[in-house]
């Protein structure tokens, strides 16, 4: 299970890294809607920008529009994978790379996935597509993204993480469901399901718990002229509810854990082995994570404002 | 919606905090399971300490249990709020107090709850009878919260906020589900409806993007003696997925938003006010906040552990 | 699991037939109406008529109302079991009456429920209570039935089954989902999820299975006047969805299992026994039947009407 | 919404009839099952006998499968439909054909699908795939149907419905939940989301309805030997849960709705108008249904057995 996300426009992914296929079933996306499929692509080529593997990534459609504008049953579509080369990886048999799902996966199904299965960052491209969709029902939304990749360290050798900072004007007060279904509670979830995600805030977040109660309470401007508050601490959303002010989050990414060195593996049988696992510098790492924060604060939110 | 938590373990609350009472049913609790209500009542007794409200916090039973065997029926309680005193909120009708959820609840649903309503921390007392029953079928489960509240600070006339840290020992490999299951995401969902939570990191969390990958990735020791790796940067998980080693995270509070000083209230009209709304610096915050991340802790856990 | 019914409107039920209550969450109702409590009263006092056990049956509120308006946040209620007589079943102990549910719930429970526990009538006073909150909310959808218990058999020392008709008007074409949310799949579901309950059909069901294609097709009237087809076999949903007509399906429900005479029940150690096992000759059995038929046809379409 | 069926073996469909393929997606699928996919074959031809459209059915699988065995990941399928023919549907542009579901979905969709869309038996093919996989991990359970088409009557140039019985042995007692989880409320929903279901009964059904009490509890023969009742009027269920005996009901289809007479059709702008519509007298669409409710009790029981 776990393959689902909300429950108003509710995405299944499915897909193996080096399997056929890569893809999803929307269920709840409304009829008469033009999808802007150019959109689409674009986002899925700001994902792919320095990516390991030059994917393609053509989207196909298999139901749930006609003529470009959507019936109102599911929508279906995969991305196949061209480039999958499981013979890469045929050294890594029974190997746990340290810092990857390999052992857990191995815990959980009895087996180990190739090249990382549904672990791998591959998967995010069918999310990039969901959230571009997802996108278009939301017209007067903006989500906007930074990405800080810790750029200070320059060491050829090595793999680095960062920040995504995220921004997401124009929602309405009101948006969010108390105790459960908190908004923040929601966006917490996506963002942490995204690969290598560690830390997520709110607004000012951990700083917060430094602050005194009087600084930390944002004060009113009146209902008008907006903005709402002189501040913004709490991100846009108290009680679990929007309060029309920008959503503000910052989402913390571990550093990528495939590095170019060797590494001690741990073999199936309990002794350590060192391989090479084929990492590399990457300094779009956070670039392409900033992506998917995009597509999935958007997948977010349209379950709330369907 | 959204007062429901869990699939296979469903805690379904209600309750106003200044209505007749609190409480929820459970569903999915196995048959013959004897319950010790002491442990409950101590659980509810920690949250308690120094609240502002001195509820007697009794839980009446009215459903699946027999001589404090569990049926495996619906399990439902609730708690009488004896000491509601909605008088005590006349002076602020009409006013949304700054940082409350007041103004969202009024947006949302067009009035405003009497002191809180469902945003009041009183709610969290049913969580923690919930958290306390889900405890009791994961025996072998260990959860230790550690508070750090910003006690630095020891100004009177003023609130703080702080830092709960939570290790969970005992959790086997294997638990969590992939993509949106994941354990990490349903643990910072779970984390971040507790009112005043505003930020959420597993392990070393925020820290691990500013090291490098080939420090970050967690050393194999060899599948035995344990610990399995020589750091837990992860905080136990991988993929969404437990390793064996100890699930680790920390949970940040803002500052409570109810001052001492009188503050400056935005009014259902659009004029400002200056009204004091009762706060009072209060050392165990954190203390009682931690009892709640263990209640969350334990109803994330026993949805993947029945 | 199992207690919960709805995903827009979800109630979650509770309470064993001897226990101290039966009750329900409901989750999901708008803000901002006012419930005609008279009316929750009148259908529960329908379902009492003549019910074996005298309950008042006086409903508790304890969240979710102010001043008997809604206030978006979960409704919750539950109703005491003044009557509950535990020791009228202590003849039973360790017996599986014949075409009770005794032995199915010995087998997946592990022990054996008083006088039913769950499975007793007794539960569906609850989904009076939430059918009738419902249909509060659908002032135009009309939910008329007809009782048709088998009164042609007077045998005072027996007792008897029958048929509920159920005619729903004022229900607006475009009502359904495809594929497994259609509203007749949903209503068989909600139908036989009512004790007895034994069978269903919509329009002229089985019966259909003897008509040629080109009789049983609705012809069109045309779009004016009403009503839209010159007759309703299909009982006023095509492909899962509503067209207008009237919406119109007919419960089987077997005779109540509890008879006058003595029965031979099954002990745990395997040997049969004679024992009488209270029944009674009851008039009234379709026509309590057909309460909560209404009920649960109010919870049903609610879900697709928010 | 409406698309997916199931919450442990969830089974997410899509695909409109003259679209490019039908297909699904199904999450909870344990890992290390080797799948027999000449027995889900076997049942695809089964579905397809005598179907109007000729289509291969050929199963495409993108994920969740490594050399044939389930890797505990979604397993993604789709069927292309070589056959499409959209252009045999023209003359029907703006019509609503009496019986079918061309009018609800115009009133909910805003448009009309081509050729049945969603609606169209076509998407059944789907579920028997699905079916067979959950078969498959039940091998105990034992799925029998007995097609009773209307064959007295032989007028060719007409259309016919009939009932399909079914008999399912090998399900151990225990299996059901209470309340809304019945194991006969459950099938119930699933045969009736069935293309032209009209009717179900479990055990004696609609008869039962004539019987008095004494005669329809289903008499004990003691708990060895088997069986366990020496009726089964009860269908093998008792409170929603299975008692160990064969699990029986019935399902009625009402006749096809495409007639090889020409009908009045129903035109946008309100004029009748008498078009043919290409249906056929068809001796085996009842055989076909057959197969589907073999499918559809599959993926009932599936979702308790797992």
């Amino acid at each position: 299970m776990g393959n689902s996300f909300g429950d108003r426009f509710r995405v299944t992914t499915y897909g193996e890294s080096h399997g056929p296929a890569v893809g999803a079933v929307i269920d709840g996306c409304p009829a008469g809607v033009a999808i802007d499929m150019d959109f689409v692509q674009l986002q899925l080529g700001r994902r792919r920008f320095g990516a390991p593997r030059q994917e393609e990534d053509v989207v196909e459609w298999l139901s749930g529009l006609e003529n470009g504008i959507t019936l109102g049953t599911p929508l279906a579509f995969h991305i196949r994978n061209k480039d999958a080369r499981p013979e890469d990886y045929a050294h890594l048999a029974h190997l746990f790379r340290p810092g990857h799902a390999d052992y857990t996966y191995y815990m959980k199904y009895g087996h180990q996935p190739t090249g990382g299965g549904r672990a791998s960052a591959r998967e995010t491209a069918v999310r990039v597509v969901a959230g571009a969709i997802a996108r278009q029902l939301m017209p007067e939304v903006g989500i906007n993204t930074e990405a800080e990749p810790t750029l200070s360290v320059t060491e050829e050798n090595d793999t680095y993480g960062g920040i995504v900072k995220c921004r997401v004007t124009g929602v309405p007060a009101g948006i969010g469901e108390p105790i459960f279904g908190k908004l923040n509670a929601q966006l917490a979830a996506a963002m942490m399901s995204i690969p290598s995600a560690i830390g997520f805030e709110m607004g000012t977040g951990f700083a917060a718990t430094r602050m005194k109660g009087s600084e930390y309470a944002d004060k009113w401007n009146g209902l008008s002229p907006h903005p709402l508050t002189q501040t913004n601490h709490c991100g846009g959303i108290q009680g679990g509810i929007s309060n029309g002010m920008p959503v503000e989050f910052r989402v913390a990414f571990h550093p990528v854990v495939s590095t170019p060195q060797p590494v001690e593996c741990l073999h199936e049988d309990g002794h350590l082995q060192t391989v090479g696992i084929g990492g590399r510098h990457d300094r779009y790492h956070i670039d392409r994570a900033a992506v998917v924060v995009e597509a999935m604060t958007a997948l977010c939110l349209i379950n709330y404002m369907l």
